[in-house]
């Protein structure tokens, strides 16, 4: 059987869903405790996203954790291979144009280095949203600090694993300092330049 | 701190992103042997969607066994677990709104009726590329019947690993009785339909 027709053959590119969406593609991934403050400022700003027209794609523990990573655990080995496939899924949403939200402890350099590696250092951006430990344990929406406290949480970091401060990150938003609206602008204003498709471009 | 924005609460539904995107996002997940043109025709596919302003996702070995799938070989346990990673990620796709073309062999009842559960029977579409082994194996792209009957290559589907002829597919291609071109014109009429985004819906 010949192949009369390209198409048969060629795999669409980064670049022609970028066109398609009007937007460039990128990985913005936002470390940080929990309680920090990271999801919550993710979904805002995928909300501000969409309203101006981009596609995005938001992967936090919420649905990589019930889904694709379901069966880790928090041992450091399951911690490495879930921040490993959620580098992977990142990709793949970015490989298709879609501008990629991850929310993630990602407490060690290695396992941020890690994700810089798989999505390519051109297109990884993070983001540390920074909040005292004191203060993502007052907070503790989810209750999990007061089950790390009781044992019932082992190697829950902040409390009896570590979270080693970021040495470069693009952006820093310190989310004990400032009301979350302030937090939103200040992302907006970083991110929307480096999605913004120029002409030409 | 106070929420005053509903905004920092609230996740975009797969709905929100359909609606930006103008398309009605699904799984269309295309089974068969190596060598049956699962590939070429969702390359094909792919390429028209695009044409016509869809946005879709291309899952297949390419991607996801040099990705996230990259530290699973061919076992029994570990096919099933490829099976089920890649249907977490398409539901990842689904979920914002992509149309999501995953060609994978997918050779047993087994694994069909996982990925369906984990993508949701109603999003999940099986098209069944047919081809029989003899002609695959005359084929033989990628060299890999050579080597699977050379013992190189173990629990290879149609060799030495069964392939469970499909119960239900809403689709059949028979890729041995027709052109390329062929197959692509039926699967198109057979998916445009369903990916038409119909106002107000």
């Amino acid at each position: 059987m010949e192949n009369i027709h390209p198409i048969f053959d060629t795999i669409l590119k980064k670049e022609d869903k970028e066109q398609r969406l009007k937007q460039k593609a990128g990985v913005f991934w936002f470390i940080g405790l929990s309680g920090s403050g990271k999801s919550t400022l993710v979904r805002a700003l995928e909300h501000e996203l969409h309203k101006r027209g981009y596609l995005t794609k938001m992967l936090d523990g919420d649905n990589l954790r019930t889904g694709i990573n379901n069966n880790l655990g928090f041992s450091e080995e399951d911690r490495t291979e879930n921040i490993r496939r959620a580098s992977e899924v990142a990709k793949l949403f970015m490989d298709g144009g879609v501008i990629t939200l991850c929310s993630l402890i990602t407490p060690s350099h290695t396992a941020r280095s890690m994700a810089k590696m798989i999505i390519g250092p051109e297109f990884y951006h993070e983001v540390y949203v920074s909040c005292p430990v004191e203060i993502c344990e007052q907070r503790d929406v989810k209750g999990l600090y007061a089950k790390a406290r009781k044992g019932e949480i082992k190697n829950f970091t902040g409390i009896d694993a570590p979270f080693e401060e970021p040495s470069a990150p693009e952006l820093v938003i310190q989310t004990d300092l400032e009301p979350e609206e302030v937090s939103l602008q200040k992302v907006l204003k970083y991110i929307l330049p480096i999605i913004e498709k120029k002409q030409n471009q």
